[in-house]
């Protein structure tokens, strides 16, 4: 029996020549994360375990992304905690406000994880970085403290499902779109405990933009990880950021997979979750008339030079509705620079938008754009679960930023064509 | 007898002759201000009245500055209260975030004050349109409310100081240093409840923008209001920004001053104030070694675009010190747009800083840079009170646009000279 993709990672880190589904291994660690939300809890777990030092200082990367710029005294205390311990601990990779991002957006711009990797972090998005063919996945802040300490970690080996595509998406179809397909299609616990492998010639068609947006979700459906092959696009973004040398692993011809979808990305609509699981998926042309109060258009799912790009061309020249609060969150502080160059933020201030410093922020009900009871809002995040972005009576609809742009013009929930797009 | 300029106003807006500093006066109102955290408060005492009905829907202005874009569930009900009776009572000049401003930047603006007007506000820094030549001052929510359904407000008729000034200021030195030197000198009751009448050729060596950060701090010397006499920048900063008419009034050559300061603005340095009142000045020649964690460069006394120019200056090509967190917040959109194309924004972001969406925010310790227990900020904001940024044992030293920019790039309290500039 044949290894798949991230099992061939796995072993490859557990000094194994094989593993199989189910086995509990021990992994070195490339790369562990934490947040300003996290790394706090880990901090004070270290200190528990009655140990002050670190694995190894450019192998953690610490990212106040969450509740910064400082939104009250408590997430202050919090960045000041994560800041101190990087300082004590000669951190490499501690990024303050002025050079930085969220988490997921930030480190493979930075070039800290190449395919062939494996990573854990401290927020559930972590499996982003399967777009780059690496393994990485969230974990708690106790596994996290763990593996800042002896750079281990504890998994089990988890099962695969395989999702062959083929074909290329309409245009304004983009990964988010083919994501929410897929969750619509086996559920937020579809994948408990499994990998998502995606292959398929129709990943030629999805750019890295696409890809990062498509494993950051594989959380959703309950996936361990989602994970891409490498091809000449990861090879080139990975030459364009890192100096890290990176592996490629690919699934044994005779890999065993729980299950197979096939998926013809050319027969896909522009797709919409709504409240309140990414689960319930409608197609744009399914929506019906859904008046909103509110754009958000960023975070790690969706905050990307391709999101604001298309976004951008949505809005260009257009206004958006009367009332409606658009806010964009460029996902780091590099893609606010690219952005702002590219006349992209000028784009959106024209339309009646407001651009954020980068910041998980709204997305989690954290600041800097929460949902009053009734409210309605249209975002490129990750999750519309009850009172995610604030009060338990208010609702989210996840989109595509082409979506969240057009939206913002109508009003309502709306794809580019409504615009004549 | 003569009046003052202060006085002559209002007496025109009491259809009075002649008013004198003491008297009791009901005057019109030209404008009625309130913002996110004291319209509901307002809006409230209206419903009490048991009256829904504005004096007149052209004369009120509403904008959600403070914490927006929504900080939390609560200052969403906040937003949402006010947004909801804009859209009953068919508000004119209520503001979504897109077309939003800090309030004390936004009116002027907009149009929305010209030379002449009594407007009130329910905000301290409501004396900021002084600059314009206008009566201005902050009130309580409860005067707000009388003031939407009346369009009047009693006064007691303010006695005045006169700051004769003179001279031209040197490089660097700029309105924010002019008003830190009188509070520091008269002390912040210096002026308690009297107007602060700014005369003398010294002034048309101030810009507009310097002007408003003067008027915006006549507050933090206690005064009712403080005011400034019309001259040909007045004008045509008026003609660029309304199609309001105006009316200029001159102080009485026999108009009688419980004060008068003569100071000579070419003798002036920059000058901060140390922790925690605004009293507590020092010229920078005086500061000695104070190191600092975070710079805030933006709010209603110095987010304009002569204060983002200056800080660009002195920020072009130079990098923040190590971990110094500099966050820049222009004061409203037209604002943020014009340093985005001047290319101050693209400055800021390379030089290690954040740009935030125009908001009062830290300023009050109310979002977007909240500082934690003895941490220091730099801040060009006006109240360096105990706890104004965030924990009681944190501190705010206020400054001028080019010390906060020069301080971001060195660590400590520092002047533009000490980067050779």
């Amino acid at each position: 029996m044949g290894m798949t993709m991230t099992q061939k990672i796995l072993a490859a880190h557990a000094g194994l020549d094989y593993v199989s589904a189910g086995q509990l291994i021990e992994a070195d660690l490339d790369l562990v994360l934490g947040n300003d939300v996290t790394a706090p809890v880990a901090i004070h777990e270290m200190d528990k375990m009655n140990t002050k030092t670190v694995f190894d200082k450019d192998k953690i990367a610490l990212v106040p992304d969450h509740f910064t710029p400082n939104k009250d005294i408590k997430s202050a205390e919090h960045c000041k905690c994560m800041r101190n311990f990087a300082k004590d601990n000669d951190i490499t990779n501690y990024f303050e406000i002025g050079e930085m991002g969220i988490e997921h957006a930030l480190l493979p711009e930075k070039g800290l994880v190449v395919a062939g990797d494996v990573v854990i972090g401290a927020d559930s998005h972590t499996c982003t970085y399967g777009a780059l063919g690496a393994f990485s996945t969230g974990v708690g802040s106790t596994d996290m403290a763990a593996g800042m300490v002896t750079g281990k970690a504890w998994f089990k080996v988890p099962s695969a499902i395989k999702f062959v595509l083929t074909g290329k998406p309409a245009k304004w179809v983009s990964g988010k779109d083919v994501i929410l397909h897929i969750i619509g299609l086996i559920g937020v616990d579809g994948a408990l405990y499994r990998s998502m492998e995606f292959v398929g010639d129709g990943i030629a068609n999805l750019s890295m933009d696409d890809r990062f947006a498509m494993a950051n979700m594989a959380i959703e459906a309950g996936a361990k990880n989602g994970i891409f092959p490498v091809d000449d696009k990861t090879v080139t973004y990975m030459k364009e950021h890192s100096t890290k040398e990176f592996t490629t692993y690919e699934a044994d011809e005779d890999a065993e997979y729980d299950e197979v979808f096939t998926i013809d990305l050319s027969t896909l609509k522009s797709t919409v979750a709504f409240p309140h699981l990414p689960e319930n998926t409608k197609t744009i042309d399914e929506v019906g008339e859904v008046e909103i109060d509110q754009v958000v258009i960023g975070s790690c799912t969706n905050g990307r030079i391709d999101d604001l790009r298309i976004a951008a061309k949505v809005l260009e020249g257009r206004k958006v509705a009367k009332g409606m609060r658009l806010i964009v969150f460029p996902a780091t502080q590099a893609i606010y620079l690219q952005a702002m160059e590219e006349g992209l933020l000028a784009t959106f201030i024209k339309a009646g938008g407001i651009v954020s410093t980068p910041t998980c922020g709204p997305c989690l009900g954290g600041h800097m754009g929460i949902l009053a009871a009734g409210e309605r809002a249209v975002a490129t995040t990750n999750r519309n679960f009850v009172g995610r972005m604030g009060h338990v009576e208010s609702e989210v609809y996840l989109a595509s930023p082409a979506v969240a742009a057009a939206s913002a013009v109508t009003g309502k929930i709306s794809g580019p064509s409504e615009l004549g797009l």
